[in-house]
């Protein structure tokens, strides 16, 4: 495996400090500082710019999780585009989140005191990055998972500002979701070393947080991958699962290892926070009607590319291709791709060959939403 | 809701007592106990007995939790047949389990010394109630869930005792099973209440069965149920979702709920022991060679029928479906039927109504396997 490629700049923006950054819970940030990385250069009239939005447990180095698509040549092509990505408010890779400073709180960090953060706060501090980095309008906005969730929201709340959107494997959770969600974050409220969220940086709740991915890790594959590579296998290191209660499948040796290369390098604080800003995602901001929805669809001008996959458990590509067709059938440009594959939601990530040319198309396509002379 | 049908007989056999009873594991279990109820009565040939085998969190009781199947003029026609109903050792509804007294160390419960137990344990300590109530044969051995892992057991370990063997929603475990088990196991354990399996009857770790209870439910039911049921509607309490970590939709509501009502009635180290013989159960005995699956089958005498839940998560139909054409190529007088249902692997309860006509017809058909002169 080749080095992923590095940034062309990774720095920090700090803003609020004048004025508090307002939340959608009406809970204010003192103090906002995002993390962000380019890859590529900004061009003179500052209008190639793609914005590369990163999952639950992703960081703003677009290049480390998403490596095929990006570069010369491939479809985040760094001699055309600037590829800007962001840590989420929230999470615990350089941008403010839980384990960042509180300022009611001198020397400590916030910890559960951090406030919920919804998509859409997400995306207006991007927003505020772009007007910092100058950029006024983006050529394409793109993303998976929760990232999606932020491309969507972009397309939405700042129709002027996106001529293209791509969400990948992203719809309001369903029923499903929200539950697997609600379990994972039990599992980590349920370890004492949680201690109400006010745990020593190396005393994490461990136990609970490798519990929650092992949940959530179960939603991001799929049955028949698991079966194709573990099928019932005893654990790879030589147990035998009659042998004794704690005894493994090597399924279960996957799903503790997975836990264990986890926690080091996740905040159990951001994992609530972040899965919490999932469960809340609506286009419609909590108004649950179709009509309202359909208002939400209508201010999107971007061209719009929804991508599905086959076998996504938590985001089924039904719920996915039934947001393209309410989002044509509110005057939307947008199309509807389907990545067939047996690595469930994970496809997003694992499937980066055949989304390639998909997105390469939707990049590419003559005409972008702004071209015309009437609205679309 | 009218009342459950009583039992006519509701009893406790104990054996063992002179000589240990042998465990797969190699392990004895010095006295055995359990707990059966008996409907309807043994006719004096005893040959019209059923024997109906709970799942993980039944009883003996089959009334219970099969109330819709039971009684005169239903599939368990009480004039016509002995429906015999025996909780399972390791179970916490009267047999010898985790619960029990530890001979070698009286006044104390076993706990976590409680040994495993495999389905053909399980089904070996039933041959010995057969044995004492004089029968020699069933007309049917049935269950849905860990109870169709028994009924498979029984058909195949005891051939000549069983006519005609009805499992609904089981097979082997496929590794996504395997995960969702280990998962839920490890939420009992990540409970420090759990005390390594040793807590008062009073203080079992009810955060940690709770939340397996939920892990199990999410894979008992469908999403397409929660969507309908649940929708990302708020928790009927009128909590907004949106207002705190902790605030909750309706689906997340209805888990806790349901982790609320099951842990005062099901002990932690019962969920642990049986979760395992769940995860154990293989035809084969443990031999996972493809010819070992067919020689297990090809020991089969019963016409057996093997019925899948279109919607089931945890046993998806397909692998149903599969193991019905295994013992079809192995000779085996084989039907598969499937309940197309929105219930999940809970269809084999939820569904009794759809269940009925086909636990009938199966029961009734008028060439018992025994009945030719040849083996079939």
């Amino acid at each position: 495996m080749s080095a992923a490629l590095e940034p062309t700049v990774e720095a920090d923006c700090t803003f609020g400090t004048d004025e508090p950054f307002r939340l959608n819970s009406g809970d204010r940030l003192q103090s906002v500082t995002l993390r962000y990385a380019l890859y590529g250069e900004l061009n003179e009239t500052r209008d190639n710019a793609l914005l590369v939005c990163h999952a639950l447990s992703g960081s703003a180095r677009v290049a480390d999780w998403w490596p095929q698509l990006i570069g010369p040549g491939q479809p985040f092509d760094t001699n055309r585009y600037c590829v800007i990505g962001v840590n989420t408010i929230g999470s615990c890779y350089g941008s403010t989140g839980p384990l960042s400073e509180n300022p009611q709180k001198p020397h400590e960090p916030y910890g559960s005191n951090f406030p919920l953060v919804t998509i859409n706060d997400i995306v207006r501090t991007q927003a505020l990055l772009l007007d910092h980095l100058g950029v006024e309008r983006l050529t394409a906005v793109i993303g998976g998972s929760i990232g999606g969730m932020q491309a969507l929201s972009w397309a939405v709340d700042f129709p002027e500002r996106v001529e293209r959107c791509i969400a990948i494997g992203a719809a309001p959770l369903s029923a499903m979701g929200l539950a697997l969600n609600h379990l994972q974050r039990q599992a980590i409220l349920n370890d004492p070393a949680w201690r109400e969220g006010h745990y020593a940086l190396d005393q994490q709740p461990v136990a609970g947080l490798a519990l929650a991915r092992g949940i959530a890790l179960c939603s991001y594959k799929s049955a028949e991958l698991f079966s194709e590579r573990f099928a019932r296998r005893p654990n790879r290191s030589g147990e035998d699962p009659q042998s004794s209660l704690t005894a493994r499948y090597d399924i279960a040796g996957y799903l503790d290892y997975q836990g264990a290369i986890f926690t080091p390098r996740f905040d159990a604080n951001s994992y609530l926070v972040l899965s919490k800003a999932m469960d809340t995602f609506d286009l419609a901001h909590g108004d649950r009607s179709e009509a309202s929805l359909e208002a939400a669809l209508r201010r999107i001008r971007a061209r719009l590319l929804l991508v599905g996959i086959s076998s996504d458990w938590l985001f089924p590509a039904s719920d996915v291709r039934a947001l393209a067709w309410a989002a044509r059938a509110a005057g939307v440009k947008a199309n509807y791709a389907e990545l067939i594959s047996s690595h469930g939601h994970d496809g997003f990530l694992a499937e980066a060959a055949q989304l390639a040319p998909i997105l390469k198309a939707h990049l590419e396509e003559e005409q972008p939403a702004f071209a015309g002379t009437g609205r679309r």
